[in-house]
């Protein structure tokens, strides 16, 4: 193991398949800052509960948002421990046994305390560089938010107490006796790609998009404009 | 509301811009039987855990499978409450407000008990079905599982006691007094397609795939496959 960038203990242990595992910051944040996507677990009265949300990565805390009305915001701002996952589907493998069909991923679990942002400052700032993060240089052709919106957002910030990744790519690891099978083998990739922009059926005539829109070209996969974009932020 | 297929209370109730829930079977299946992923939250002491994993839906029941290792497996056979969700996101959705960005996305909530299928036949069974689901004619081609194999692999069922979806699919929702500004307002659509098929390295001279694989076609939108393989298996 030569990056631990998080300990490692019964949490976020990876117990299937430890070959697959990373645990360093190397492997761990180009898998979250490539996704918009995450799903995050908490704990009502003993129930849990799966919500899909945006988020975002600023050094090593995560923060997503919603309106301040969802039950999620209203049961995971407290400092109420969270799981927050990330997960490409890049390929299905088609071994020749039911067995050893696989799927290549690269998959982050993090874990850490959600905590609400209440300071209207504070969060207006996160709020402006949610739409920065993703769309850099847009905050600066958009109206100002008013001061209801900034009421009725809620951010949270989970710093990550600990994380571990899981990455599969490859061929079909077949038993040895299997590979002389005749049967079809391999990898069919799956890729998240960019289709053709639909302007909104208001748009005035003659506004054209910029290069916060347009960076999303038709055809691109769309993690690594995800990835471009975080690392302008990033300064890289 | 015209089709309510489960009950509704505070577990599935959407609580934040109800106008894009949905708690029918005709709205719910087709997000399901779109996927092949899914995310998974379930608790261990407390701790809540995300874990993502291949599923598949027959009627009110959702199974998923993995190594009889794993953690989630270990602590999810026996009844205990999980929450098993599902997300397309379709695209990005930019507006003239940051506060009015937003994401078009199908996405499915369900809730209910994790139970371990551990009568060898009927894992047998739910373990060809995993292959058939998704690769209709595929087991035909394939050498038997063995007994160990079935032995390591372990199933897990969960019949929907409660569900909902949210359904997001439409242009900026601007406020009227920001439609006449001047930045570009629409949607980056986003799919996930089926890219070039890579052949095993080891793959015998002359082995050929057939429609199990070839459904997968280059460019296809991965959804409309697996929605196209769950309905073949559906006698649809």
């Amino acid at each position: 193991m030569t990056d631990v960038s998080f300990p490692i203990d019964d949490r976020n242990q990876v117990k299937r398949l430890s070959k697959r595992a990373h645990y360093g910051r190397a492997t761990l944040y180009p898998i979250l800052d490539a996704a918009m996507l995450c799903h995050i677990a908490y704990v009502i009265d003993g129930q849990p509960f799966c919500t899909p949300t945006a988020f975002w990565r600023e050094d090593d805390t995560l923060y997503w948002h919603g309106s301040s009305a969802s039950r999620m915001l209203r049961n995971t701002g407290d400092g109420v421990p969270v799981c927050l996952t990330v997960t490409h589907m890049d390929g299905l493998v088609m071994a020749r046994s039911g067995f050893n069909h696989s799927i290549n991923y690269r998959s982050v679990m993090a874990f850490g305390s959600a905590q609400r942002i209440d300071d209207p400052a504070h969060k207006r700032r996160a709020m402006d560089a949610f739409v920065e993060r993703f769309f850099p240089g847009r905050n600066a052709l958009l109206r100002e938010p008013t001061v209801q919106e900034v009421k009725g957002t809620a951010i949270l910030a989970m710093e990550i107490e600990q994380a571990s990744a899981k990455v599969r790519a490859a061929p079909p690891g077949d038993d040895e006796d299997d590979f002389a099978l005749p049967v079809w083998a391999g990898v069919i990739p799956l890729r998240t790609v960019v289709g053709a922009r639909q302007d909104c059926p208001r748009l005035p005539a003659g506004v054209t998009p910029m290069a916060d829109v347009t960076r999303y070209e038709t055809g691109r996969v769309v993690d690594e404009v995800f990835l471009q974009t975080h690392r302008l932020n990033d300064g890289g």
